[in-house]
């Protein structure tokens, strides 16, 4: 079943009111979690509305947070996210970056005491309208085992970059630091489908190709699989550090879970999760005309070599672009059991999906 | 046969002396070259020499490059390279970044007009001392097909980030965006031995497993390989954009080769090869105590993991520093081959290996 996107930020900004946050937060909250439908990423939009409800339930989201720096130099700062929802705090502590961009050619935020900010892209492509370039990135649960390791010390740890272009869309990275993303793994699940080689290893630390793995006790394995999980550790790593040990909030295996059923645990290194965001000024390095040139003719080039038979070279970003764009006129497909799971939230809220 | 470091520094300084460089860059170029010797990445150190001198007598080098900057905002530079090594114009803009760093918590340099620079985490690494993370990225010869591309659009593209730590040996992540260095490949043509799936693609873009493939018209493929390839080729995109579109120097498939027998294209979109270096003062973020104290415990969390049998849980850098206090000590062993060609270079200049 099919929802236009009008229909669910209308549902999403009255659910997100009903937990206590005021209409801008609210408003700011919906605009975030439903660029993942939008662009694509369904793992992570209105399919994880209830999992917010139930954090909140549970005491883990405040939904009148005191958003506000911290500690800061003229290129930086530490944002405290007082518990909010990360869909608030993110775009707020990107703000920050922006501003400080402004100011002295580029800024950098690390946030503490955060939750999960949906997808990084979003955060990233904030910094695109003031002509600068926007990172992003955030820790989340441990659910990834470092090269060797049994444990589990990692969350999918994403980096998002936006560079801004002239003619050309603009250029938009996003990807998780592992493999595979936890929703892809999901899907499998749900299909009763073995997953490739080098996504999954089992409780033992043997490869596998059983979706199941992870609940198992087995771990999601870095970027990189058999013979170069090394780098997708490392880069991983840097995400934890940048958002986490920068700005005093939990990383590794400190990093509380998203979901309600687990409980936080009960020696926390720091404040919530972490989050780490970036804004460059491209007028800081050269005219912007110039720079947007260059990308254009960048992404032209790309685009335009020789390609596999029957394949085309993307852009990062093509394809959630295009996306949108199908999604914005043609409506967001919803897979049944996350229309249920939306329903009985509104039914709490006495909130209809319609 | 191994040399001392000592050994190798006498007679590589008095090989950059040779070509021209005044004394403190060819003691820079020493240093950073041999950095690679000593951490273990052969490729990149003196095995390179004869590339740096050839490329000199191609007039593709200036042994006397007035290294400066060319824009500025008090976070931000561009440094032109002027045509100088990358091993003295890395060092150069990597203290501009540390001195703004210093002035206003970060300092991010885009530089154009050098040439390749060694390790990419010698140069991060420069930050430790000032209590500072080190970030440094580097374009070079395309070598990279995208994902679904025939045609080879980017360098091996490595990331380095260096994260002091207190009383543990500090962080340093280096690593190339593709799944294996380009050194690797090298390795297993001498020894001739097929690579293992997901390194290479045949010119007609066939997933390979032969050594020879990127001489026979194929590509290195990026970081992720075979499901994953998308990645590692954003990542790869993001150094390029950095390094080149920022600065002004040459990106994609127009950046100049290292091997002296390949021209660079004639009809260039920017001067030289791009580097991108970056510093954070951790302090402008949060009391440096704190910080390193936590680092400290994410690398004891990390090491002291679940291990698999036999195995050890790393720490990004534990590698390459146990190689440098081994090489320190026992001296750096090199293949044949390389000292035959160091004794060329070295006949060449009147200057002995010894």
């Amino acid at each position: 079943m099919t929802f236009s996107y009008n229909q669910l930020f209308t549902f999403t900004e009255a659910v997100f009111r009903s937990i206590g946050c005021p209409e801008d937060d609210a408003t700011l909250a919906t605009e975030t979690l439903l660029a993942a439908d939008l662009r694509g990423i369904d793992s992570h939009g209105v399919a994880r509305l209830v999992g917010y409800v139930r954090l909140w339930e549970a005491g883990r989201i405040n939904p009148t947070p005191r958003v506000g720096v911290t500690y800061e130099t003229p290129s930086t700062a530490v944002v405290d996210g007082d518990g909010g929802l990360g869909l608030v705090v993110g775009p707020k502590a990107m703000r920050v970056a922006i501003e400080k961009a402004r100011l002295v050619g580029t800024g950098w935020v690390s946030v503490k005491n955060s939750n999960h900010f949906g997808i990084a892209g979003y955060h990233a492509m904030l910094a695109l309208a003031h002509d600068m370039i926007g990172v992003a990135m955030t820790n989340a649960s441990p659910l990834v085992a470092p090269t060797h390791s049994l444990d589990r010390l990692l969350g999918t740890n994403p980096i998002a970059v936006a560079v801004p272009a002239g003619e050309q869309p603009d250029f938009v990275a996003d990807l998780a630091t592992t493999t595979a993303a936890n929703g892809k793994l999901e899907i499998a699940q749900r299909k009763q489908l073995p997953v490739p080689e080098g996504w999954v290893q089992n409780a033992d630390g043997s490869p596998s190709t059983d979706a199941n793995a992870v609940k198992n006790g087995g771990a999601l394995l870095p970027l990189g699989g058999a013979t170069g999980s090394h780098k997708g550790y490392a880069l991983g790593a840097v995400v934890d550090i940048f958002s986490a040990v920068l700005s005093g909030a939990n990383y590794g295996p400190w990093v509380p879970p998203f979901v309600a059923f687990l409980q936080p645990p009960t020696d926390p290194v720091g404040q919530g999760l972490g989050h780490f965001f970036g804004a460059m000024r491209v007028d800081a390095f050269r005219p912007a005309d110039e720079f947007k040139a260059h990308m254009d003719n960048w992404i032209t080039t790309f685009r335009n070599a020789h390609a596999m038979e029957g394949k085309k070279i993307l852009i990062p970003g093509d394809p959630e672009r295009e996306m949108a764009a199908v999604r914005l006129l043609g409506g967001i497909p919803l897979l049944d059991a996350v229309i249920k799971d939306l329903e009985s939230v509104g039914q709490k809220f006495g909130v209809k999906l319609q």
